[in-house]
Formats: structure tokens, sequence, C-alpha cells
């Protein structure tokens, strides 16, 4: 037995735990009896409580000591496993134990107050919750910043996106802030020309018949039935782990598209689960590489592969087979011109392609100044209201419709939102290269041939789980870093070519 | 802090932690996608080397030291906890860790060669495996005897029914040994007396029907839905944990009646883990008393209540109504005489009630001797045989349908066969007590009213736990100890009266 071998024993436990953990958050939101939430709540405490012991347990320090001298003796996997065992360790460890359960505490409290202010938009009441997270997940902030040599704001984003520096994003998200504004009105100006609008589609879609087009696709796409399910909740998401996938939507039965291509986003997620390197499960190595990885394959399944005429040449028909539907709202260039309406408008998860990134730049903005100590909670609607309107021309109406539409600072998660932009983007320059391997990929998805693009995603992202950082994995797979040009280039053609 | 209130704080995270793993047990046999089994298997490794750790660790043994002398200012419940504590504690760590891995690995295996060998019928190759469970099984039991001051075979009972003594259950099951040749020749003389033998019941019964069917008397009877499920499996059973029941049965369209008295059996266990004391959530005390309590509980339902003429006057309506049936095939009356006809038979599982209990007093017979190194495993087919020539005047055809028959000893579950029969005797005793508190009971239940009958279990039984010993438990409720006599007495009555 080596120190490194001990290692990998602990967070080979530390995981299964973990695993269970998701499997049994996977049946709360979807078969758990209504009032069992008591006893789950319980489980999951003594999950969380049980994993946190192990990887704070006062022997690690030793162990990775003694690693790094054994550390020549180990191969490539192993050493990016030890340092990937080590951000973590140093993540539990960094903040004491007092302030993670204040922390989690002020989270769970501030969410509860949140869910009914929001209701009623009452933001002032909810000052005060809001306050306390903040202040607790500023010294969390710090203390991680101290452990880790990082600005506080980095160290934040590092729980999400490990290695990501706010200095990188400012440039990235300064570019696109002051490319959008004006983006955004020529593809309005030039979508108010066009000489009719998309057909609307309405009518009646059974559930059953939604998911059985969504299992078509699913499994067309390579998503494995005997790894993972298909099931329902009220907020789709991608649960479960690795080897045992567990994906939900919502069916709206007047509401086809949204569903399918909710289905679509997951299955993205999915994708990138299954195709992790089997041989690192339940070791921090075979997991997904960040948030902003894993945000890119979802949309590179929703964006980049199925609102794409290509695609919606080959969907179309089963889509009007399924439904037993027919008419010029049902051809693939009336759903294509649909899905890509642009519009600015006020709720961020309801945003088109082209929008969305203006509301995620807006809240990276405010959050780095509220951890900054430059922005107070009290400030904020001013605020969030005058960069909305630098962006996208547009101010709530309310607080409910402005500052409190999300959960995620309610809830602590400050650091989270850039990398929903940082995954479109890395989507958009993954495809981009994916194709350049192929030139007939356009015309392979015209017939329902997905293999090239997702053989190339396996073997350039999946398989290699967090051995490389994510800008070594992105500069491996597609020859450079993160190009703001690529991403601004696919959206020029997407709506303005 | 007291050394009591950091047991408690123990065991709730140790039963927190098995309760997830039930969960988990049950998404296996429900949900779980094919191919998943080797990530649920390290996620249940993880849990039960968390939990055993947990019990094992050494600090416990001072805190059960200073717990003894807290024992004055301690409440009847929490003493009581105390000696529950200590029971699991000892049955955890009176035994070797290597012996309890060399266990587990030899019954994996030989669980493993036992299907395949039944399938064959190949005995002979299956001698080594059984062999090498049963010498691992009586050196644990040697070693729990060691540290409980109890023999062998009653340590070895003890892990399923706490307290019981081999010494008390020869009494009772040779009373019964006695009995059962002489009463069930009489019973089937009496039966081929008959001017006409039962209708057969057949015809087409679909799932969905049948689990309506089924949900409405689990709903009738007291089953809490915001509390519990019901989902299929191919070996019914009643898992999850007391605030979270998962109760799951096996639909066999073209046999109704099996299916439905299996989800009232299971029923009867689930309605005994729901009317546990929820304030003993996650301790010792809060669990159900033992195995032949909890099969007493489902025996109740399934052999006192469901399968009586009071019940089935009220339930053959609907079950006509179900299936849109009728004829004499489904009067009350007739489904009363098909399901309570006695036949010897090979096979232990497809056995009627009155011939039951002899299968039972076979494998203990027989498992004793094993244990006490009198019978050994290659002289197991002609002993068998034997025995149930002696009780059953009959003789298997083939080891599969012999001693090969049941999963228990191919697992090293030896001592638990006798909790079948101790459960069937207790259900006897509880039904007779309860009836006798409301002599209007049995016209209750011709109307679909059981208030009366689940009120006194949930008072008498379930919300006790595991406060008293069984026989204590079962004296307070009853007013006596097990009782072979009102066990024969409700055979007498419902065979040859």
């Amino acid at each position: 037995m080596t120190a490194y071998t001990d290692l990998e024993a602990i967070f080979r436990r530390y995981y299964a735990l973990k695993g269970a953990g998701s499997i049994l958050h996977w049946d709360n939101a979807t078969m758990m009896p209504a009032n069992a939430g008591d006893v789950r709540g319980e489980q999951l405490a003594a999950i969380a409580e049980a994993t946190h012991e192990m990887i704070t347990h006062p022997r690690l320090a030793d162990l990775f000591d003694m690693a790094d001298t054994e550390k020549a003796s180990l191969d490539e996997w192993k050493q990016s496993n030890l340092r990937e065992m080590k951000r973590l360790w140093k993540h539990e460890t960094s903040v004491p134990a007092k302030l993670v359960s204040e922390l989690t505490k002020a989270c769970h409290e501030s969410e509860l107050f949140w869910r009914k202010a929001r209701k009623d938009n009452n933001f002032a009441d909810f000052i005060p919750y809001q306050e306390k997270v903040l202040k607790l997940v500023r010294e969390s902030a710090q203390a991680k910043a101290d452990a880790m040599k990082l600005t506080p704001y980095d160290a934040l984003l590092d729980q999400y996106e490990p290695g990501a520096k706010s200095a990188e994003i400012d440039k990235i998200f300064d570019n696109l802030a002051s490319f959008l504004p004006g983006f955004i009105t020529k593809v309005m100006d030039r979508q108010s020309k066009e000489p009719t609008p998309p057909i609307e589609i309405s009518g009646f879609f059974p559930a059953n018949k939604q998911k059985a087009l969504g299992r078509k696709f699913m499994e067309r796409m390579g998503f494995d039935f005997t790894r993972g399910r298909l099931d329902e909740s009220t907020h789709p998401f991608c649960g479960g782990v690795a080897g045992d996938v567990r994906l939900t939507t919502r069916y709206n039965e007047t509401d086809f598209l949204s569903g399918f291509f909710g289905i679509m986003h997951e299955t993205g997620h999915a994708l990138y689960e299954m195709g992790l390197p089997a041989q690192w499960r339940n070791q921090p190595v075979g997991e997904a590489r960040g948030m902003a990885f894993h945000e890119s394959q979802s949309l590179l399944v929703e964006m980049q592969l199925t609102i794409s005429k290509d695609f919606l040449i080959f969907a179309a028909p089963l889509m009007r087979e399924t439904f037993d539907v027919s008419g010029p709202a049902w051809e693939a260039e009336n759903i294509y011109r649909l899905v890509t309406r642009v519009k600015p408008s006020l709720i961020r998860v309801d945003a088109d392609e082209a929008t969305y990134p203006a509301h995620v730049i807006i809240r990276y903005m405010l959050e780095k100044e509220m951890i900054s100590g430059k922005l107070a909670v009290k400030d904020l609607p001013e605020a969030w209201g005058t960069a909305m309107h630098a962006l996208l021309r547009v101010k709530p109406d309310t607080d409910a419709n402005g500052c409190m539409q999300d959960i995620h600072w309610p809830d602590g998660a400050f650091g989270y939102f850039p990398t929903y932009t940082l995954g479109a983007m890395t989507a958009a320059q993954l495809f981009a290269a994916a194709k350049k391997t192929n030139p007939e990929m356009g015309e392979q998805m015209r017939i329902g041939n997905f293999t090239h693009l997702f053989e190339w995603l396996k073997k350039n992202v999946h398989s290699q789980g967090s051995k490389l950082s994510s800008a070594e994995l992105l500069k491996q797979a597609t020859g450079q870093t993160l190009d703001v040009a690529i991403y601004k280039s696919h959206l020029e053609k997407r709506y303005l070519v």
C-alpha cells in the first residue's frame, strides 16, 4: 500500500456514498411518497456528515504529504487524480466546520423565505436573509481564498468551474457585452422584416407520445437505457451517477417543443456522464471536468445539434408522425424559425439563445460586486434595472421578475452563473471543431446519423474525465483555448446570414 | 451530553445510513437500469462498511460502560433502547472482521453457484460451497455464543428473533410435529368427502386492475400512501424504512388470487413499519421487534384476516366488480374453499396454511443438527427425505425440489426458518386476542370495517417498537406467552369444524 492507494480507497468510498445520495435525490424528485421528506432529510444528512468526516479526517494531510513524494512513480491519470483529490480536500477543509453549518442553515432559511417572498414580490423583507447568506459566503470565500491563494470570487468560481479566473472571464464577457446589444438589435430588425412571422404550433400532445419520441432521439444519440432512465419531475434535471444516469423531464401537453428541447438538453448532460472513464469511477479524475464543460454538453446537444436546420429536417417528419399532424407549421423551416426567434425579456430561464448571455453577464457583474463588498443587497434592485437596461433595453416591472427570479443567490450559489455562458461558448467551439473533422456531419444530421459527433465528443471530452484542466481539455480537443470569436461567429451565422 | 445521548447520536446516523441502503435495495428491485448493478454494489458496500465501522468503533465500549452508570436516570424507553443498542453492538463486534468478510464472500459465491446448481439439480457439486458456508457460520455462531453467553444455535436465532431459545422452540415444535400428521390426514379426508370440489378460478386479470384493487384494500387497512408506495418486482417484498415504506408485488395476469393475497401479506409487514413509534425513528428501540413478530403481522393480515369467510364476504363483490365477472366460482364461499384447500407438497413457498409448519419444522430440526455438527452437508438429502416423509408423507423427486429449494442455507441464513411458524402462531394468538376485545369484529369485517383490528394492533404491537422482549410484548398484548393450543385451535376451527 502506498499513500496514494490509501487516498484512492478513501475517495472510492467517499464517491460511492455521494453516489448513493445522488440516487436518493433523484428518488426525492420522482418516486418518494409525499410525506417522507423528513426521513429522506435524515438519510441525506447522514451521508453528508459521513462524507464530510471522511474527507476532513486529519490523516489526509499526512497522506497528501506522503503521496507527493510518490508522485514520480504515478502515471499521468494518477497524478491528475491526486491533484483533483487535493483540490476537493482544500475546498472541504479550508472553511471552519462552524461556518459551514452556519452557511448551510442560512441558505436553507433564505431559500425557504425566498420562495414566499418571490411570490409576494417582497424584496424588502427578504433583504436580511440575503444579507446573512452573502456575509457568510464572503467569509467562506475568504477562507478558501487564503487556503488556495486565490481571490475570494475566484475561490467561489473554483467550486463550480475549477481553475476559472475572473480576470479571464472579465475579458470574455466585456467582449460579449459590447457585442450583444448591437447584435440583438440587428437580429430583431432582420426578423421583423421577414414577410411573415413563423406559425405558432398548438394542439394537444399526449405525454406518453412525447416520451416515446424523446426516448427515440435519446437512443439514437447513444443514451444507454441499460445504464439510465427517463422519468418525470417538476424541475427537469440529469441526476444519478455516471454508471446509472437518472434523467428527468416535464411534459406540458399543450407545449410540445419546450419539452422536446428540454429532453435534448438533459440528454447532453447524460451522455457526458455515460461517457466518463469507467475505470476511474468513484475517483475525482473520473468526474466531469466542471460545470462549464457540463453545460457545454447539454447546450451542444440543445443549441448546436437539435436547434439546427440539418437536425430539424430529420426530426420534423418524426414529430409529425408521432402526433399525426401536418401542415406548414410542422415544416422543419418553420420550427427552426420558431425556436430561433429573438426578443429581450425579463426572465433568464425563458430567454432565447441570443439574449441569454446578457442575463448571465448581468448576474456575473453584480455578484462579483456583492462578493467584493461594492454592492449592498439593498441596492440590488436598482443595479439590476440599470444593467438590464444597458444590455437588453428592458427593465423589470417587479423585483420578482428582476433580481429575485433565480434561486442561486438565495441559496448561496455565488460563482455559478458564468458557467452557463462559458458552457454555451465551449459548445459552439467543440461543435465547430467536430464539424471540421468531418465535412459530411451536416449532411449526416439530416438523415439522423449523429455517430460522428458523439464519437468525437466521447473521445475528446467525455472519456477525458478530469485528467486535464478545462483550458487544457478545450485546447486539446479544438486546438485553441476559449475563443469568443467562434461563439460570435456561430451567433452571426445563425441569426444574421 | 451524556454517554447515552452520544450513543443515540451514533445510532441515529447508523440507522439513517442503513435506511438509505434500504431505499437503494428497493430501487435495485424496481427501478434500476439493467446494467447498473456494479455501481449499486459499490454504493451498498460503502454504506455497509461505513455503518460497520460506526458500530464497531472502539469508543462504544467506553460509552456503554458509562451509559450503564447513567441507567437509573433513563426512562423505560431509553433503558430499552440501551439494551437493544448493546445487543446489536455485541452481534457486530463479537465476530472478528476477517471472519465476517470470509463469510460474506462465501455466502455470495455459494448463492451464485446454488442458483445454477438448483436449476441443474446438481447437489453433489454444490456440497463444497454449502460446507464452506456452514463451517464459517458455525465459527461465527461460536464467537457470538461466547460473547453473549448463549448456545451457538441460539446466538444465530438471536440475530433474527432476539431472545428466542431453541429449548423453548423445541417444545413448541415437538408439540406441533406430533399434532400435524394426524391433523393433515383428517383435513384431507374431510375435504375429499365434500360433495363437490371448489371451482377453480380462471381468466385474464389485467395487472392495472389487480393493482387498483390491491390499493383499495391497502388504503382501507390503513396503508398511508403519503408514506409509502406500491410497485412491482420479481420477488415481492416490503422494503424501505418505517417512514417511507416501499411495498412490491408481482402480477400474474392469469392467476389473480395468489397476487391478491401476496399484496395483503406484504401490507401486514407495511402496517407494522408504518405504526412503529415515530419519535424513536433511527433508534434500535424504534425498530420492529423481530422477524417472528414481523411475520406475525403479515400472516395476521393474510391468514387470519383476508383468508376468512367474514373478509371474503366483503371482498368477493369487489373482486367481481373489478374484473366484471360473475358466477358461482366468484362466491365468497367458493373462494374460501379454494384458498383453504390442504394437500402436502414438496415446496415450502407453495404450501398451504396447514402443511406449511411441517416444512418449517423439518428445516429447523435439520439446521440445528448441522450447526451442532451432527448432520453433514453430504447427508442432507437423505435426512431431508426421511423428515419429509415423517411429517408430510411425501418424498422429494429431486434435490432441487428437496433440500436445495430455499435460498436461506446457501446464503448462510441459519436460524431464520423457525420465525415463519413462530410468526404464524403469534398471528393466531394476536387475532384471537383482538377479537376477544370486540365481539363485533367478525361482523365488522363483513362490511369492510377493519378499524378495530388495526387500531388494536397499532396500540398493542406496532407502537411498542422494541421496548419489550418478544415474550413480554406478546404477554402484554394477549395476556399470555406463546401458546401452541391457540394456534392448533385456530387450525382445527378453520379446517375441521
